[in-house]
């Protein structure tokens, strides 16, 4: 990708500022040739990566060398765009929301710095993926269970601090975030909760400051760099048991939402309970012109006798129950008591004990996996995908409606439906999966057509998005439109304090500092 | 209690001023006699009330009275200290903590906006005591418990947002908070979360923002002025079970810590687990003189006396589980085995089921009770207390330091030992009780003083306060030191963003607006 400058610079000054980088984390980790450029496009950009484009890419290895670059970023006004490992893909992956941002790619600060296996969590720097952090965690015998995402190739602190799910008891997983330890826009450090006390022993276990609490202030946010932050983790525990079931028809997520939801409140179930419709299930089997060859969406003839011929349902639902055996037994009772109450059809269990090997495609067991990134083959060609995800109330009326609302929309636009409710609580979040192949322009046209309208219909009928690409950042924060935006205003007012130039991530999740606000895309769409 | 005027103003602008407020407000509610005054000191104040006088109070009736209040403070820089209901009694009551600072009164607004009995949540104002909350759900018939503090008789909004804790399985109430409506220092209006769209479903059932999270910066805050906020309430489950026992030695506190934690992070007990030493259970059996009519610390002949002709332990421990019969069996099982690993003293069982009626002594039941009060009645005269409240690691080790280092520093000083630690999941609130008569002078003196060394050898040793009353905002405010008080530093340039003038709450944590800096007790002790 060709050199693209950030806003208001001079090839010389931008040399001159690459230079004082270079000083400071070596030669090496100043990445900005062209070919540096498409490392950190986004590689799954609805259109031309060069939507998007990077200056290049820094890649410093130490807090030191982060505050520093901070420092030297204000001085020369080249803004940076943070990544953690950059690969938020659907979402924009290592790519700056505004063109000629420099990558800050913390990747290289990737030290597991402590694990307590007593009072359960661990400390880790931004580039620590959910790999690294499994294999530390194996190595040391800790007996602690991570919290994974669907595909787990990310950066675990970049996943939580963007409000990334996972569907084991602690799948909210910003929510068990504890103590951080930041870069602030000036170079400063800071240091979140107990640990603004140094050598505080309490720094990752108690959630909240003396005073008003920053942590989750630091969550899809620009206000700082997090260059290490505490997360708990769950103890192993001695047994988990997987209910699951299929449940033919579209219609069914209703009962099947109203019978999880009163379980989850209760605590009887812990977990956040994934519930996927069918095509979750059949992106793993292959790629979609094994299925059906003609473009367009696959006709409901066509996925009644797919979902026949693989025995599936429309949604499949899996609960999984962790714990002492006796009291998981007792809650499965409660649970099947539940579910009978609706349906027939019978769940299967899957008991799992200590010491016995896992199913690693199901991220209920805390294991990573990059197997979901298979979906990326199912259009063909350079096969890609978004995510339009709202926000709804846990309830058969909030997700019908979502859910009628958003097929009727993705199909009206000729694309498959692939949806999943994931229970964190009293909310899911509604994943719907756009898939498209990034060669096919008409295709990604439609696509960003589709999306545009996914938001407008949604917040008119009452919902918001928790996390959107690059390319919709704006709009959907457009939404939040309670008393003229206020929510975004007074979240510039405080960017605009810790920030005076505008240097970190301008425009994540909407929110622009003054020196670049007029690069919002504000009252106009894609 | 005399006329005090805010810093830098004459009579004659307070005057006006009051003559604005009352425009907006009504006569009736701009509180500036003697007499108010005297309503609006800390009745609990370690020394002369006028230490933190205010000048009056104004009691605003809306949301709408509320922006122009405080565009009024802007205005005439009145600075205005924001209470709930004002009942915080050990950590200044209703007082200020600059003096001459109006109170901003807001228990006038206390309506139950909305309760959700299917998701389980409230949306409260500031004024909604604990016993208006218990009374709407029972009238309501809404089968949602509550989380309840030991003296009940204050904010629920209040409570929440100064990190007050219960004992149910919502004991952590600040992080049941969701989705506020909040006064900004400029008069503007903001809501957060969800809620940040106008109408959305979501409001109070999704704990994060699109964009950084708001909500906790609004906790134990000087940002804004809360006037309403959503609260998850647990439903009522079929069956709860107290298992209890005593256990007789001081050190018993190590391993009982030790044998509860595991059990609460692994979810076994769900509750924030309340263990309080011997003179929690015999401040309710009476009042000092009745157990010992001597000055001076009682003699440990005389606690062992106490405690054999009361049949009570050292500490007392009571774990309560909640949920269906056999779940709660099931754990009560593990729970049992666990204390058994320990001790042969033996569980007491306590079921309770759907339709009871509950013990109201016990907080664990969810039932607002002001019986604690009744410590207050203890030394004598015009007794009152503090709390000191360190945050510790929920393990043995860090347990017995913080219970040995306390515990000496209170008997140097001849007060009574009566301390508490809450397992709130990975960590102890750790409250030590220090009880004194008003009217006492040289009492007050030594409380003052043992206060000040607790705040120095605690830090000394890794900890900190997470509350404290406001006489030692400041002191502790300055314990935080990592990085010259980084996060002090940096919440202020925020405050000073937001609220040029410093009108709300300065010096609310140590946290102070330039208009007031020099205000700060910084560098110096009481």
């Amino acid at each position: 990708m060709k050199r693209v400058l950030p806003p208001n610079l001079t090839d010389r000054e931008f040399d001159l500022a690459l230079k004082a980088f270079a000083k400071v984390v070596g030669e090496d980790w100043v990445l900005a040739s062209d070919q540096d450029r498409s490392t950190y496009a986004d590689i799954y950009a609805p259109g031309p990566e060069d939507q998007w484009p990077p200056s290049g890419a820094i890649a410093p290895g130490s807090v030191a060398e982060v505050q520093e670059v901070v420092r030297i970023a204000n001085r020369f006004k080249t803004p940076l765009w943070t990544v953690s490992r950059g690969k938020n893909l659907g979402y924009g992956a290592a790519a700056p929301r505004l063109p000629g941002a420099l990558v800050l790619d913390l990747g290289r600060m990737n030290k597991v710095q402590h694990v307590d296996t007593e009072l359960g969590y661990c400390v880790v720097e931004p580039g620590v993926s959910f790999f690294d952090l499994y294999e530390h965690l194996e190595r040391m015998n800790a007996n602690l269970m991570m919290s994974v995402p669907g595909n787990a190739w990310g950066s675990v602190m970049g996943n939580a601090l963007d409000h990334g799910v996972g569907y084991t008891p602690y799948g909210l997983n910003a929510r068990h975030i504890c103590g951080m330890e930041v870069v602030m826009p000036d170079g400063g450090l800071m240091r979140t909760g107990m640990g603004a006390m140094e050598g505080n022993h309490s720094a990752h276990l108690f959630p909240f400051n003396y005073g008003p609490s920053w942590d989750q202030m630091f969550s899809q946010s620009n206000l700082g760099v997090v260059t290490s932050m505490g997360l708990w983790l769950m103890p192993q525990p001695e047994t988990s048991l997987l209910l699951s079931m299929s449940v033919p028809n579209e219609e069914d997520i209703g009962w099947v939402i109203d019978t999880l939801t009163p379980l989850k409140i209760q605590g009887v179930i812990e977990q956040s309970i994934f519930v996927p419709s069918w095509l979750g299930k059949v992106v793993l089997m292959g790629t979609r012109k094994d299925f059906w060859d003609k473009p367009g969406r696959m006709p409901d003839w066509r996925v009644q006798e797919i979902l026949k011929q693989n025995k599936l349902g429309f949604w499949t639902v899996g609960v999984r129950l962790y714990g002492d055996e006796a009291v998981v037994r007792a809650k499965a009772d409660v649970v099947k008591r539940a579910f009978k109450r609706s349906t027939d059809i019978p769940m299967e269990e899957s008991w799992w004990r200590q010491g016995e090997p896992v199913d690693v495609m199901d991220p209920s067991n805390g294991v990573p996996s990059a197997v979901a990134l298979q979906m990326g083959d199912w259009v063909g060609g350079r096969s890609a995908h978004l995510g339009f995800s709202p926000v709804v109330p846990a309830t058969s009326k909030h997700v019908l409606g979502q859910m009628r609302r958003s097929k009727k929309l993705i199909e009206d636009y000729d694309l498959d439906f692939y949806a999943s409710f994931t229970i964190g609580g009293r909310f899911c979040n509604n994943i719907n999966m756009l898939m498209y192949d990034r060669d096919d322009a008409d295709g990604v046209r439609k696509v960003k057509a589709l999306f545009d309208e996914l938001i407008d219909v949604t917040r008119k009928a009452g919902y918001g998005e928790y996390r959107t690409h690059l390319n919709w950042m704006d709009p959907v924060a457009e939404t939040f439109d309670f008393n003229d935006n206020a929510m975004t205003r007074y979240t510039e007012v405080i960017k605009d304090a810790l920030d005076p130039n505008g240097i970190l991530s301008p425009g994540k999740m909407g929110v622009w500092p003054a020196a670049y606000r007029e690069h919002a895309q504000r009252g106009k769409h894609s």
